[in-house]
């Protein structure tokens, strides 16, 4: 069903092969965002020219439109997106806090109103999983109470207990003759303690991957690497490890030196349809003065498509003419840069090299 | 500079080769409209892909931004935008009068307020040559005064006149010696003698092609064509003619019926935004109800990219969620539809079968 080959390792940090039904995918590894089946902005090609071999979508949003029957009778997430490479699914939960209204928690689950038309709807540990599978995903996720920065311990134990009972009855729900991997998430909020029962009591659980969730919700970032630290190294060895909703890049590079094996986040997308590139030397904004006249691509260094095709000034002046091919262009560059940053740390790694080549790039990763 | 060999003929219509200083392009051609010179949507790439082999961006647009001297700058149009095909650039009359503000007409120019930023410009017929000349263009259009439908006789005679001298004007600021073909245009509102005045007068000035002005500006269609029928036996037959911003598919194949060998339009990539789709049996609108779990492709008659990945019900699903991908997917589809209509018909008159073929594709083309 899923099965991790470590290839390479260097302190915590590893290189892999995680083999998937949908095909073997390179770790350490990034998932683009496909919050509705679709990658903003992007083709499937271009997604797969960027190099990634997988992209996350994103239940919550498809169970409400376009529904989990249409995608099932359009033939499932992957032949109704026409994308050929693995699929993860995230089971809903954050969405349903960060974005529904009116929701009410009760241990069935969780009942909410569309963000979209304001319908009511139930959302269950069981049936997330069962949305899940019959989208077709190839990675899912166990439906988890997220638990905000500022919750006190009291809810964050409420919150967390929860969460490994609902793991349990997405387990016990789920088929795994599909070769569907269901993922547990380790919650525990910020306290080391709650933290580390939280991952052995999934642990405890066996699942095929173990995702740390509840990071990256507005805490510091030395708080975020500390519950990582305690996190990372009581998750079995031999299991992929998928830091959810993370990050910059160099939130990757930290991620990885601690043992992350896959990571999503929205920020390479969402940055591009606002016109800030990422480069190897920091972050670029196109709408900065300086880069009215700039015959230079958005990052000489890089060889994707569109830095050997479009200047930044062509660029800067598509965005502010509010040019759709300006949000495509930084889109499909920075998902390439970023596949570029997984790809560099791969093969340092292999190379026994990452610690240094970690240390050059988080010092000259800067803002631009 | 520029010439037209003309390869076959079937009645009025013509089926020629249009030399250019940016290479050859198949006549009756479409020009895909690049307005703020990127074609709405789309890479060059993908433009080219869809068989364009030429153009259009608007002088006004770019002249207000990002400006002439950036252009220049960057290296002209073409490397500008990454386009390697023909470019023809409209004079920017047509755009002083429909976006600008605060227009002040003389017998020098027009003096207007940017749409952008309110901004006061002027312009002359001398300097829209110079604007077209500089962006680098490789086609570009004479400045006239457009003449709304519904303007009395005498208001039709004195801007036609006046647009007669200003193509006297550009024609003597002109340098042929870039390889830059300028056109002059034909007026003369919807009034017959006025059109073959003003053809007959703009032929004695001896332009290298000839554009058909202010048509298409909300007049009934049959007034158009009356209007067409008038002038286009008065133009030399060794000349591109081209007919400005129209049209529809069936608009395209009765202007090549009439002999038109140039057309542009917004239309393709307009309705494409709005997820309407143009098929061998006519519109088909992704929002409506009935394509919700259609798995076939906008139009099973085309080999595009889109046609070959995508269904409709997926285009209509990214539609509803606001996705960009939809805009591009259609906008493309549009686009080499309108290109494999082109195409058609060059064959057809090579074939000496164009006006069978008309009839069918004008009797099966409809509203959806």
């Amino acid at each position: 069903m899923i099965r991790l080959t470590v290839t390479a390792q260097e302190g915590h940090a590893r290189c892999g092969i995680l083999h998937t039904r949908a095909g073997v995918i390179d770790t350490p590894a990034f998932m683009p965002v496909g919050t509705q089946a679709s990658v903003k902005s992007l083709t499937p090609a271009e997604v797969r020219e960027t190099g990634a071999q997988i992209i996350l979508n994103n239940a919550y949003h498809l169970y409400l439109r376009p529904g989990v029957e249409l995608v099932e009778r359009l033939g499932g997430l992957h032949r109704f997106q026409a994308w050929e490479g693995g699929i993860l699914t995230d089971s809903g939960g954050y969405q349903i806090f960060s974005l529904a209204s009116l929701h009410r928690v009760t241990e069935e689950g969780l009942t909410f109103r569309s963000h979209i038309d304001g319908s009511e709807h139930f959302m269950s540990p069981e049936k997330a999983v069962d949305v899940q599978q019959r989208l077709g995903a190839d990675i899912i996720m166990s439906f988890d109470q997220p638990i905000p920065w500022g919750a006190t311990r009291a809810q964050t134990i409420e919150a967390t207990e929860r969460t490994h009972r609902w793991a349990k009855r997405g387990r016990d729900a789920w088929n795994p003759e599909t070769g569907q991997a269901l993922f547990g998430i380790v919650q525990g909020g910020f306290e080391e303690d709650l933290r580390r029962a939280s991952a052995e009591e999934l642990v405890a659980m066996d699942f095929p991957g173990y995702s740390i969730g509840g990071l990256s919700v507005g805490e510091p970032k030395d708080v975020m690497w500390a519950m990582l630290d305690v996190t990372t190294p009581l998750l079995p060895a031999d299991k992929p490890r998928y830091l959810m909703g993370v990050g910059t890049p160099t939130d990757l590079v930290r991620g990885v030196l601690q043992g992350v094996d896959m990571f999503d986040c929205v920020l390479p997308t969402r940055m591009g349809r606002n016109g800030t590139a990422f480069t190897w030397e920091g972050r670029l904004n196109l709408r900065n003065a300086r880069f009215e006249t700039d015959p230079e691509p958005l990052d000489p260094r890089c060889p994707c498509a569109v830095c050997r095709t479009f200047s930044r000034a062509y660029l800067r002046h598509l965005l502010k003419a509010g040019e759709i091919l300006a949000i495509r262009s930084v889109s499909y560059h920075n998902l390439a840069f970023y596949q570029q940053v997984m790809h560099a740390m791969r093969q340092q790694i292999v190379a026994g090299t990452l610690a240094a080549w970690a240390e050059a790039f988080l010092t000259d990763y800067r803002n631009m």
